[in-house]
């Protein structure tokens, strides 16, 4: 189990996993989740700035997820998530792209309020074939302190 | 079609439609997209502070633009969206819940670099059958202003 000592500052990890993007994928989510004409119908993507079907950022969001889930060695001592600050989705995610996940730990304090668990701040980056970050955010954890920590302080 | 000018701040809408969640959605989303055996077990959500079966955030996200789909009545002249804010979990989505949608235009400003547009920033809060709030986030859309208007500018 990894606490909040065992997290390392600026670690990066990379999933080996991808994802590779289909059309059906795009709108079989966007049917039951984002039903725009244009996460559905290539003629109607035609004729968006875009210039072809693309996903859903719900979809998106998803992908990265399951994507994190192929990076999990050991459990982290995580009591809650505390949410998810600075989505965005710079580039679309088009049929044919190999969708791949880097996360890197930007930030880590332990709690004023409570000095037995520590707020963990990971970036996520969803990262297609040409390293073109396609999605971004950032997820906040609220991540338990090993005991012994706690009693030094 | 809505323009940047037809748009009101402060204007909140509720959607009609709700979504009912069954522990089936819950594990049918997870397993596919987030499989944390909290979401997919009820034997492990039991163990856990919440107690039961609680949905993936993602599916939250998924459930809150479905919803949304029910309350446009007419297309907004969007060009881009811009990401989303402040995306938090504040109570979990357990089986049995029902969910509906409440959205409240909070801000709209004209681009500074380009007058031909102006971004628009929308609360979103999917409540519970107690009018608890669920899920909240701020979404921000590129929308183009009627054309009379820019050239007034």
């Amino acid at each position: 189990m990894l606490y909040f000592e065992d997290i390392q500052l600026h670690e990066v990890m990379q999933s080996s996993a991808t994802y590779p993007v289909t059309a059906d994928d795009i709108k079989r989510f966007a049917g039951e989740w984002d039903p725009m004409p244009f996460h559905l119908d290539e003629a109607v993507a035609a004729m968006t700035p875009i210039g072809q079907l693309f996903s859903s950022g719900a979809h998106n969001i998803a992908i990265s997820i399951k994507l994190s889930h192929t990076m999990m060695e050991r459990p982290v001592a995580a009591i809650a998530g505390l949410g998810w600050q600075d989505v965005r989705f710079p580039l679309p995610v088009c049929a044919g792209d190999v969708l791949r996940l880097r996360t890197e730990i930007i930030d880590k304090r332990v709690s004023q309020s409570k000095p037995d668990r520590g707020i963990v701040t990971t970036l996520i980056t969803l990262l297609n074939q040409d390293d073109a970050i396609v999605t971004e955010y950032k997820i906040l954890t609220l991540v338990l302190r090993r005991l012994d920590s706690v009693s030094q302080a």
